[in-house]
Order: C-alpha cells, then structure tokens, then sequence
C-alpha cells in the first residue's frame, strides 16, 4: 500500500542529529518506506488528511516487560528485591495465556499511545512476539536467561527455535536477553554471549541498577559490574546496556570505546527508589548511543513514552542541577537513537526512513499556543499518549483513534477481567 | 440543582486521611454539598449515570501562574533566574487581554483534566476570577506583591478591591500574593501582613526554591530565608509556602509551630533545575499540611494534577532512596490538603463535603486490569488528565466530555491564534 499524508500542518523529524521542522506538506510513502517530503504530489497513493495534525516519528520503548501489565498496580510500594521476589511469586505461575493477556494490554496502550515499537524481556517471547504481528508493532525480543528461574540449556533452544521462526520478520526480531549478573552466574552469560555471536544477535541485559548490585559484584568479582560483563566479552557494539544508575567513569569508558547501546528508564528507577544517576551527558558527549524505556507497566505504571521523554529531561536536569539536558536529546533517545538499537533505519521522516510514525493532533488544548518554534517543547513536555491520533508502523496504518479506540477498549474490557480473575487468588 | 450519581463503578475517597473505597453506590448532591454516599436512592434527582466511572474527588492546583500559558514552549531550557529575567521581558507587555487569552486556555485545560480548583498569583487577578467564573472553577487569587514589578502601594489598592468585589463570592477567594524575598522588599512584607491580618486573608509566597536564595539571604540578613519571613511575622497559620527545596531542620520546626501550609511544585522544580530536596517526609511527620501545584504552564509544561501526583512520588523516592512516600500521600496532597488550603471542607466525597468531584473512564485501557486493591495505584501512577469524563465544581456539572469537548476545542483553537499574533514580536 502506497500513502500520502497530505498537508501536514507540522512534520517534526530529524535530519541526522538535527531537527526539522516542515509545514504544511505532505509525505510520499511506498513500500514501507518514505520516499518523498515536501511539496510533492502523489497519483496512485492512499490519501491520509493530515491537515490538523503533527506528524512525527514514532516512538520506541527500548526496555519493557510487556505481559506485566498483569501486574499494574499488585504491588506498588516497594524497593526493587522486594518488589521483584513479589514478581516472581506471580511469575511463578504464569501460563502462556496469562502472558498474551498482559502482552496484548501493552501492546493496544503502547499503539494508542504513539509506539511503533518496542524491546522486550519476558519469557514466551513467541506469545508476546504473535499479537506484536497481529497488531502491527515492531518488536525485538527473545527469551531471557535467568539462571534463578529456568535452565539456560532451555532458554537456549527457545531462542534458537525462536530465531529461526522469526530471523526473516520484518517486524519481530530476535535478541539474546540476560536478566542480570545477579540471576545469571558465568556459565550462562558466556553461553549467551556465544550465542549472539554464533545468530549476530545483540545482547540485552540490566546492569548496574542498585547499590546493592554493586557490592555484591564488586564482593564476588573484584570489579564493578560493567567491568565484569566487560572481562566475559559482553560489551560490545552489539551490547544494550539497561538502567545503569551507578556506574563509574572509566565503566563509561568501557562503553565508549566498545560502541555498546545504552537504556535511561527514570520512572522506574525513580518509583523503585534505586536513586544513583544515570550519567546521559557523559554518554553523549563519548558519542554512546542513548535510548528509552519506559521499564515494565508493573514499575512505571504507564507505557506512554511521552511522558518518559519528559520524565527524562527533568531527572536529568534535577540530577545535574543544570538545564544541559534538554528537549531534543529526549527526542533523539525515543526515536532515532531507539531504531539504532533496533537496527532498523527509522526514527525520522525523510526519503529512506522506514515509515514509522505517529499523527499528533495539533488542536489538542494542552499543546497550545503551537508554533514552530515550541513544538518540540510541546511534545516533549506537554503531551501525551492521548494526543496520538494515528500511528503508522512499515507503511501500514495500525492505529486510528476515530476507527479503533473504542473497538480496542471493549478488547481491553475482555482481557481485564480475564486478568483479574487470574490475579484474585493472589490477592 | 440537586443530582444523584447513579451506579458508581468506584467511588475512590477519603475519610479523614484514611482510604475509602466504595464499589457500585449512589452519591446524592444537594446545594453544592454531598449528603449521602451509599446503597442510597432520592427522588427528584437529577440523574448522572456513573456507572462505568470511577468517582474521586476533584484535584486541587495548589500553586500555579494560570496564565502563563501564553508562554508555553516559549523559552525552556534555562534555569531559574535566566528564565524568569526572559519572562519579564515579555510580561512587561502583557494587557488584560491577552491575560484573559492565556487564562482561559489554561482553565480551559484545567478542568479538561479535571482540576476543580487552584491557587493562582498573576498580575490583574479579576481577569482571571471573572475567567474562573464563567468555567465555574473553584479559585484563589490576588494581586503578588513585587516591588521590582509594581509599587506596593499599587497592589494594596488592588488587592482591597478585589476583596471587597469577591469576600462573598462562593467561588472566588482572595488571598495575599507575595513573588517572593527576593523581589520584595521589608517594608512591603510588612505591608503584605498587615493586609492579611486586617482582611483574614491567607499569604502565598515563593520561598526556599534555589541554592542562590538562601545564600543571598543568609548575606543579607544573617538567616535563611523562612527565618527571615519568621523574623517579620509572616510564618503563622495563614502562611502558604511554596517550593522549599532547599530548608534546614529548624526552619521546618517554625513552620511546623506555627501551622503553616507548604506546596510541593516538583516538575517544575526539575525542569527549572532548581534541584534541592522538599523534605516531605519530615513535614507530614510533623503534621504540616503539605498540597501539590503544577507551577505555571511555562515551567512545566502541563498543568494535569495526575501527572504532578505521580511526579510527587516519584522525585520523593528518588530524594529518599526509600519508598516512603507512596501514592496516598500525592493522593492526599492534591486532594484533602488542597482544600485545606482554600479553607473549603472538600477534597473527599463523603457527607457535608462540597460537591467538587470528577468522573473517570474505568475502561481507560491504561487503567486496566483495575479493582478495588489496585485502584488508588492506577490513578496515581497510570492515569492521567484525558481519562477525565466529567467535572463537577460546588455541585454544578462544568464539564462533560461527551458534551463540551469539541466545543472547548474550538474556542481554544481562536485563543491559540490570538496568542500567537502576540508572542509573534518576541520571536
């Protein structure tokens, strides 16, 4: 299917590093790509009216734990092992059904709310991996290993399995998943990270999220915990590095001179209570490929990655105790930097870019007075999710408000009471 | 009017300070004031059909510039005093109409997200009260006292004014405005308290908010600065405090001692990056009524109390590196707390409390799965102002989405276009 966006009142992109900001023209789509921007006409194509509207790349959630939505708001005020050993105790019991409940909860939030795609750890990768297809969603994931929870013997053959059912997707792809060094002994992380170089597959793993980590890899290795994964030969550019909270410079360096990929999630890190500081001004300016995350509905409680772009900016700035982080490095980390991740040329709406995007509507009262010259501010700091009013994922519309919202919440509607029905033995 | 809420799916509130939960009751409205909540019926009735919503009460803005949204997006990325310097720059050219634009826009979103009432300070005051009027919101207001702006003797003669024209008014409440120890000086802080204590009016006033504040006043008068608003009378039980981001124990003990009120503006206080620490936990242990404010919509740039609740808890946790502070207390804050502020018994449903209320979608996808255990969660953590159906202020319906909606949009899109043939000469 062949589109033209016509007469876009703003296209927000970026040029590279740079913003752009265009008016009223229209967007020339094939094959799931962009072809064209500008003042440009089309025959042939499907018309969308984007008069009254933004459009603006789409956004990616670069760590989440999709089926968690189950789990929103069960057990919210506690600090992290408290909080993950009552997880587990759910977990524990979770049936493939359970997890496509929750998978498909997250899935219809994060589409309404402007994501084209997300990555991903939770086990049966192929459920949540399904109903991303079924919905339209770009998705990485792959199982996780997790020594405390499931034989790595086990995880490796769902991954291969899973490999082979989804290397030629063009959604779904595959990733190798490590929970963390704190659930994964040596054995493990060394047969993960062989695995991903025998697939070519990245690597996705928490690291360096609490004190107590720390101490405890610093006790029972000597070294700080980058620097372990580092000793294994897991920081590489094919790493993705999630929270990183309390991280020593020269674990910076490490990063750095690997190319490895890096996940801020402030709302979670911020209500789990792990404090530290995720270094993003450091990071940036070694040149480290930043992105965002939203964390898992369980310990966020919300997958709307706009409000994640601001939550972003003011901890950074709280942090700092300096406006250095701003606006646009947020942008950047939700969208262009988050198809890096992804592998995917994306992120931006310009000739060559897969066409993942998201229609904002430019009347929504909390965005106004708009012009060109706030709209990034607008988005960044006065959206959200609920100001998406189509969402466009490899050249296919997947999300309309004024067709689906109201089908997709009588789904909802479904799936929340068969949840409920599952969670109320736990209660 | 009278109305009765029929079939509440979640009537969510607070008695006393202790959660109240109530699943599938009616709530009676008579004369602006609850009168029974529960298995109860009533004739004569007017009928809101609540079944499908969740029942809670209104939100209160407890500190915020309403019509700086004029000025959203205008000028983020700088701290504090470059920022304020850029704003007074374009204040100096503000008229009462373009007062009034700003507003209305920013009322105009307040109760879309359902805020049934805020505490404001900007210049021409009945601008904005005769603006709250017509949306039927609850407000308080008064002239700020700025002796780099307006001379005192200007601001008394307004002030007294705005009394006598409002003393009366159900929904309008005068209070003394004063921008802060920096712009004001002793003898207008004298002045300020003489007005409060001759018209029983309530003080606002900015305090504590950036490290150059309290050093400048600790140079010049020896004591930081809410012992300096102490040394002058000024902290007592009509004392509103607002920001305090950077307080020593012993001043929390004057407040404390005295009963005066605090505001935690915690967005703001991040965007600006203020940084400091507001010590909620040593002031609700002390018992000091603490209430939450967006600030004004150029410093955060929202002004949707769910979202401030949730970066309450969020930014406390991350100060305290402990959970301690959980959604109650940002529940509490932006409800209960706020009305004491106004010195309104409301902030909860329950019998003889003001009819100040809102109703949820409880089918909002990212509210889902939702139940009584989860509940207060949900709001606090996933919600935000678009799950907002309908607001009722002093027993009066304000807003109905289903109804007002497209056409506040509308009004909101000319105010837009105003607006910006203004800010355009700043560009």
């Amino acid at each position: 299917m062949s589109y033209i966006l016509r007469n876009c009142d703003f296209v927000l992109t970026l040029s590279g590093e740079d913003l752009r900001i265009l008016r009223n023209v229209n967007v020339l789509i094939e094959n799931g790509v962009i072809v064209e921007i500008g003042d440009v006409k089309g025959s042939g194509y499907e018309e969308i009216d984007c008069s009254g509207h933004i459009a603006m790349p789409g956004l990616v959630n670069a760590h989440t734990h999709t089926p968690m939505s189950l789990l929103r708001g069960f057990f919210d005020d506690a600090e992290l092992p408290t909080w993950l050993n009552k997880m587990w105790s759910v977990e524990r019991e979770l049936t493939p059904d359970i997890i496509a409940l929750g998978s498909e909860l997250s899935i219809i939030e994060m589409i309404m709310s402007g994501t084209t795609a997300f990555i991903d750890m939770y086990y049966h990768p192929e459920v949540t991996a399904e109903i991303a297809l079924k919905y339209g969603v770009r998705a990485m994931l792959g199982p996780p290993f997790m020594d405390t929870y499931v034989n790595a013997v086990q995880v490796e053959n769902e991954l291969r399995n899973f490999y082979v059912k989804y290397v030629h997707s063009s959604l779904i792809k595959p990733i190798v998943n490590i929970h963390s060094i704190y659930t994964v002994g040596k054995d493990t992380l060394l047969r993960a990270k062989e695995l991903s170089e025998a697939l070519n597959l990245p690597i996705h793993i928490h690291i360096s999220e609490t004190r107590d980590e720390i101490y405890e890899s610093k006790k029972r290795y000597g070294v700080f915990p980058v620097e372990y994964l580092n000793m294994l030969g897991i920081v590489t550019n094919k790493t993705q590095l999630v929270h990183l909270g309390w991280v020593t410079n020269w674990e910076l360096g490490l990063i750095s001179r690997a190319g490895a990929k890096v996940i801020h999630a402030p709302t979670s890190n911020m209500k789990l209570a792990t404090a530290g500081h995720f270094p993003m001004k450091e990071l940036m300016s070694m040149g480290v490929t930043v992105a965002l995350g939203t964390d898992g509905p369980a310990s966020n409680n919300s997958l709307d990655m706009f409000r994640e772009m601001k939550m972003a900016v003011l901890l950074q700035r709280h942090s700092y105790w300096d406006v250095g982080i701003k606006a646009i490095h947020a942008f950047r980390a939700a969208t262009i930097n988050g198809y890096k991740l992804l592998g995917v040329r994306g992120g931006c709406l310009d000739k060559g870019c897969v066409a993942d995007l998201v229609l904002l509507d430019a009347g929504s009262p909390r965005l106004q007075p708009l012009r060109s010259d706030n709209l990034l501010s607008n988005i960044v700091y006065s959206a959200d999710g609920s100001d998406v009013d189509l969402v466009m994922v490899n050249g296919k519309v997947i999300y309309e408000k004024s067709r689906d919202y109201y089908a997709l919440k009588e789904r909802v509607k479904i799936i929340s009471e068969d949840l409920n029905d599952f969670i109320q033995r736990f209660l």
